[in-house]
């Protein structure tokens, strides 16, 4: 990707804190993988496995760690290359999403409104009564703000988002296209007529730093509020029920389903497409590998895998025997028949 | 939460049905879980494992079953209390999704539109011709409506809703945040220059007192309809194919997927991440766990689970097993050795 | 489903070049499933299990292969009678999404975008400098289009579709509902104040007759582009990563998951609710099974099933023994004790 900008290495090093080893006059100008990157191009390895391109690669310049070494190339060094490389890529390219400032003419603003001055807002927006947008908050386009809503300040709220009444919204919150923030969570009660719904006049409180991706749904409390903690990524069509605690900087990939009532704790990591049973815990720096299924509680520091999930070094053991168990079926009826 | 509205304890009975146990002049203004309730509040025990919490709480007055015996507060005696504990908050909690009255002057209604007096219709909505709107229905912003669809009676239509041409709408259905009815089924036919699109020919009927969650889909059929029966509910995310047949009073969990024309039957249970595969026949009162595979018709009133799913208790013992299969290794081969 | 055109059976015939055995003068205006057709409808049998039906069926003419014999109906022979069928579903009914000629007046057009003279914008539609429609193409209504985006001639997007920045869309691409075209890559560095976002400048590059389903996020690369393949087909609800590449004519069904930087091949099929791990390569015409969760890359032409995914035949091996393996225990313990 190229730059609209063009930064010499040493400009580059002084921003982000990092020594120069080779030619701090050289011009960078874009950002490319190490084994696709052109003149002009920084690059970084942060992998060992990557190693292999650092001789060939025809970046202009590499961000590296204080012990790699390198020849023939200009090198940044970071004890962090891959959080440098995150760094560049904001120097390189600072653009914030297309919204013109102000309110745009076709939004619709409802009475009793607060919007900051320098906050954003883009066509075909509806903000409801009793809400209000932070300062450079940006709401890209048909955004649906509910009533008694807060928004933070610096956050982005991509196009096509939906934020039910009384969510609340730190600063520095991004949430990506089409989430749902509060709708009704799943609750019923069996009647003689039916299921009867159980009105769901709790909200949805979004910390600090929290970024939500795409086609999510985060579901109103029951009761009270459902929380996503400081700093937490979640990635798209993931599923939060209702009266969930997800801590902070914990991470959720893409399609995974928490129910109801359930706690995450801080620095938990769940893979693509797990799920969690409601009401249980899952404790801090919790591992979960992809696909696994949980129905317990989880204690904090495991690592666990499989559905249902057990420790991880276990369901590895029983994956490697259940390739060999047609043969073992084998081995039981020989030993039988030899009995 | 508190209510706008305060009730005395003997105005909730009445209104409910329940029995007093207590002081009916003690007003309520609020409801809360019970071991996070506060003055004026009201609650409620319908499980067993909360009655830990009946001395300690701080709520005002209680609804109980008719034998669970409380001293030293107020109780509102009910069959049922979760039904109970719904229609107290329903009383306190009124409120219906802000859309002013009538039609927005943003909204775009094309001809040959016929939209109740009584109906609301948000900004930014897309009604195109043929359609029709009930009786009391909120569309509350930012719906799209496609040709000939019908919509009944005490709807709501939450924000960003699109609804494809011909879906039929029942009466006191609720439709959550950017689910999509009406998308087109999977179907395409080989050919030599790859794949034919089948069109999509037919509609999606949704069934009164239906409810349907934030980021779902349900496609129109083929042919003829995809059906969504009387007093079903589904969670958010999941995936109804062309074709699916879904029957009365039966719960759909998060993020499940029901592939194409299999028939669901009445008053099932299918919990979260289930996947079933085209063409089958799931009966009535079949109970499904979560994350179960369903690759064949399962009979009338089955609990199955797992992936493939078998018989509930079957999947458990297999569960059980699994654990103990390294060790199983061990003690073949021991038995080998030893012969 | 009655269409408003009717044609004879010979004009049929004549049209998708299929022979006929019957009466060509019969009147056809309508098309149904076979089990399910009544007078003035064509229908088709393209899969054995249907042949019971054949004698039965009350439609007036049906599509079978060169071989089929049938009797008291008229028939259309073509050696594809499920294509046949598609071919005459187009003629009966030719119906595109209803969008209005031109740029509908609500819609919000930015500086510098270029819209070809018979392209229809739908009501509500953001698009954002430097981007253009092509010819013929239909935005249907409420969609967003970020800058420097580029769709191809003769599209259908559907409402609530979000494009976002630097989008490449090419000719005959069908996007449904609510699918996000370009969110952001799941990227983080972590920092001593937390993770800290890896932007995502990389972009999206959708392929000619590529049909991506509703609610589905294809996430724009970190760096370079995510790309899907000339004439794939995504169903529902999938999640694509950043920088996964999916090859031509490859099938993904509804709520599948395919992690970053993974390159998927062609003529690939993979069923509903699958996952595949990061940084992987899957061979071309493999085909994977429902609910499969993979973890290592896969040769060309393998059939895998299974969490973790295997070769289809020892997954189903494994899954006959785990019905027997409460048994095993007990037969090996029955070993033990006779030693």
């Amino acid at each position: 990707m190229n730059s609209k900008f063009t930064y010499t290495l040493s400009e580059l090093a002084e921003k982000i804190g990092a020594q120069i080893d080779g030619d701090g006059s050289l011009k960078i100008n874009s950002a490319a993988p190490v084994d696709d990157a052109s003149e002009g191009a920084i690059t970084f390895i942060a992998n060992a496995k990557y190693i292999k391109h650092l001789e060939s690669t025809k970046a202009s310049a590499i961000i590296l760690d204080t012990d790699t070494e390198a020849s023939n190339i200009s090198v940044l060094r970071h004890k962090n290359p891959y959080l440098a490389f995150a760094m560049v890529i904001d120097i390189l390219f600072p653009e914030l999403p297309d919204v013109h400032e102000g309110v745009h003419a076709s939004a619709v603003i409802d009475e009793n409104v607060s919007i900051a001055d320098d906050a954003r807002i883009g066509p075909f927006t509806h903000i409801c009564s009793g809400s209000s947008v932070g300062s450079e908050t940006r709401i890209v386009s048909s955004v649906y703000v509910g009533r008694n809503v807060s928004i933070g300040n610096n956050c982005i709220i991509y196009p096509g988002v939906r934020i039910m009444d009384d969510t609340v919204i730190g600063n520095n919150v991004i949430i990506h296209s089409s989430t749902v923030l509060g709708s009704d969570g799943f609750g019923f009660a069996e009647s003689d007529t039916g299921l009867k719904k159980i009105k769901q006049i709790g909200n949805v409180v979004i910390e600090d730093h929290v970024e939500i991706g795409s086609n999510c749904s985060v579901d109103r409390a029951a009761l009270g509020s459902t929380k996503i903690g400081l700093g937490t990524k979640i990635d798209n069509l993931v599923q939060i029920g209702h009266n969930v605690e997800v801590g902070r900087h914990s991470i959720i990939v893409s399609q995974v389903g928490i129910s109801g009532s359930t706690k995450i704790g801080n620095g938990v990591v769940i893979a693509g497409q797990v799920g969690v049973a409601g009401h249980l815990e899952i404790g801090d720096s919790v591992q979960v590998g992809a696909q696994s299924g949980i129905a317990k509680s989880v204690p904090p520091g495991s690592k666990i895998f499989g559905s249902p999930a057990r420790d991880i070094l276990l369901t590895m053991r029983i994956e490697a025997s259940l390739s060999r168990l047609p043969d073992l079926f084998k081995r039981v009826r020989k030993l039988e028949q030899n009995k």
